[in-house]
């Protein structure tokens, strides 16, 4: 039987944090929680999201609050609620209930936040402060949060691991949904109510499409048809706002075509081969190649390509159907720190390729213990890339043409995993929901 | 059979509005779309909305577009995408596409539109412009806005309707889910998948609470308990941007208890009586103090208040129990056009009162043809009101404590349509959503 620590009080967990911040920071420090922000009036605000750096170190999601971490204590800055404010918004924690829940040696007023700035570091665009300065402005502070963030506690990976389970859910009750649904839009409803049933939001806006090549795709009013295959990039956040991100493709028919299917095995075992060497000390820029030598060899294998996969990815071909990079850090941002710029995702030295196969990769680091990143290949037919590679004529050698028109119909394919490095390998922190074909196909049916 | 006016095409009425606002205001106007706003990192943005006053004189919904309207004549300024971003968000129409659809006379691209500045008119705020000028800086624009945008015409009632369509169909769901669900997140979940999957989104954070004391509460987390009644104040926004605007109060267990169903009915008999007398002419702020009094009568009636209703309401002891106003003007917002501040909700020379009972109504004018409000008494125990109020002892003998005490536990309700104004009378455009409390418990009982 194996011994499991109790987890530590959160209170505990975030002054662990700060007292790292400390050691990595030995200047004071300003973080804000931001504000709730208009949507078409002042008053009808979208839902209200802390800023991550703040959250990190708080725990906390209310709007209109400041802190200043000096030496690992922290001191809070935050007005009590008025008296009208509890009409409409309801009775509200107090400052002093709030700065002993989080562990803070003293307490003020909001603004008075501004006598503490002088001496402290602080993040351009926070608090309203220095909006028009890059992340560089700071790069003391901005590599000690890395430097913290990166790498994750026993805490954050339980709040990833249950926003997780709910996004597993979701795309669960999505593949259900398929059967009678006639848009893409009734997808999403099934699969977003599972979020929000379960007091959750939405990490990011939510892709479900049958355009699954428009990678970005927020349109949800297109009609399934049964030789479509409908991609489903969904992912909840917990309260406490970390994050999780996943993406299936399952054909609305419930059954894949043969050329689906095809291509379905060749993004899946981009996707296995870069989980089967995913370990700490690995770079994952070499997953990402990995990724796309596995997809060429697939493609080879298939007769879309001509050639050796090294020598294809060596001159990008690959990129023609896989144009992004193989995933991301995952954190309290679906895509982690990237306020940051590439502060976080790219080690220090190490900036972004300009070549069309690499300069979407937004982690370029080794892997290292209680990183989480997501593995997430893809193939897609994307009409502004073939377009103007076939008219070209460059890739007529390595491209077969006339082979690829027999995958016409497939349009998009992804599948992400969020993945935890381990002291010896790596846990899918999402392998509870299956990636195998006949898998989905069962999920679909069994609606 | 009745002859009926096929509607305009788009076009038509865009340029109907247009020319009726080179009328009012015959100085050239700009108005700016907006841009994404970011989340938690600038890639991950919450879901774009267009500014209401761009959108209502070009049905337009795309970020990064300005307008500027000459003499009802429309320039456009929008870039067309960058091939980069037909790989991420998929091919979108071009600028003269666009230009064409909606009528423009010309069209350039989006920053050249700081040329056409110097002449014209425009909110501040709006495309970066301005930020720290109130409303009052362009006085006949608004003016003028406001004179058009009262009034509705075919196309946004069409508009108005559809949304409030699927906010009825939400909100049978959200009864129809009460019985199966433990939480209110899972009944909001019910309620926004309706919205969701008809491809429309929330004109505002849902509200679904049994503290529908809490007039804003924007928590769902709360179980749902037998005794308890469900405040739902959920409606859908059309991807045009017309707005609906529904609350409905049901009770968990499917069957109102006595003292519920009492409460209840005096808060519906003051709805229905504003909707009785709603007509041209009819001041707005006279439905408000007719609601005051119907509610106060029928609190006299419970034995809760003491005294002539008429009395009551002029000391703003009903206020007590009902501290916001009737209701406001709904249109492309939610609360129309608040963000010109009173403007639009108080007719020229009318101020806020700085009465209990008055300074939250956000609407004082004469009704008219084609206004459409919103109608939404309520009764509400409002720990934050009635704890100083009896502790003040001043409302010792108008109110009852003794037998307030009989209704403990009814914390909240809100019965809200939404309500067309015609030339003899109104439209209640949400009937088809029952108000009556026997029907509630039918919708309720029939999940």
């Amino acid at each position: 039987m194996a011994l499991q620590t109790p987890p530590l009080p959160l209170v505990q967990v975030l002054q662990r944090r700060r007292d790292r911040l400390a050691q990595l920071h030995p200047r004071p420090v300003v973080l804000w929680s931001g504000q709730p922000v208009a949507r078409n009036f002042r008053a009808n605000t979208y839902p209200f999201r802390a800023n991550s750096h703040f959250l990190y170190f708080t725990g906390l999601t209310l709007p209109r609050v400041a802190i200043r971490l000096d030496q690992g204590q922290l001191t809070l800055f935050m007005d009590d609620a008025s008296p009208e404010s509890a009409l409409w918004h309801g009775p509200t924690p107090t400052r002093e209930t709030i700065a002993a829940e989080i562990g803070a040696i003293a307490a003020y007023p909001y603004q008075a936040v501004e006598g503490y700035l002088a001496e402290a570091a602080t993040l351009p665009g926070q608090g309203g402060h220095n909006p028009d300065l890059g992340p560089d402005h700071s790069p003391a502070l901005v590599e000690a949060l890395v430097a913290l963030r990166l790498y994750h506690d026993d805490q954050a990976l339980g709040q990833i691991k249950a926003a997780a389970a709910v996004s597993m859910a979701a795309h669960r009750a999505g593949m259900a949904a398929t059967p009678g649904a006639t848009t893409e839009a009734q997808v999403r409803a099934a699969m977003e109510q599972v979020i929000i049933a379960q007091g959750m939001t939405c990490a990011y806006n939510s892709i479900v499409t049958v355009h699954g090549e428009v990678l970005h795709n927020e349109q949800y009013h297109h009609a399934l048809a049964p030789g479509d295959l409908l991609l489903a990039d969904v992912g909840a956040e917990a309260p406490s706002g970390w994050a999780s991100d996943i993406t299936r493709t399952w054909p609305v028919s419930g059954r894949f075509s043969p050329a689906q299917r095809d291509l379905y095995d060749v993004v899946l075992a981009a996707h296995d081969a870069c989980i089967a060497i995913a370990k700490p000390g690995v770079e994952y820029r070499d997953l990402h190649l990995l990724a796309c030598r596995t997809l060429a060899a697939g493609l080879v294998d298939l007769g879309v390509l001509r050639g050796h996969p090294e020598d294809l990815v060596e001159h990008d071909v690959h990129a023609l159907f896989f144009p992004h990079g193989v995933g991301h850090l995952l954190g309290l941002d679906v895509h982690d720190m990237e306020d940051l710029g590439d502060a976080a995702g790219y080690a220090p030295g190490r900036h972004r390729s300009d070549r069309f196969g690499l300069k979407f990769l937004r982690l370029d680091r080794p892997l290292a213990d209680t990183m989480v990143v997501t593995i997430e290949p893809g193939f897609y037919q994307v009409p502004a890339i073939l377009g103007p590679a076939r008219q070209s004529g460059q890739y007529d050698e390595t491209v077969n043409w006339a082979r690829l028109a027999d995958f016409h119909g497939v349009r998009g394919i992804r599948i992400e995993n969020d993945v935890q490095i381990t002291p010896t390998g790596c846990t899918v922190l999402t392998a509870a929901l299956p990636t195998q074909a006949e898998a989905l196909e069962a999920l679909v049916s069994a609606a």
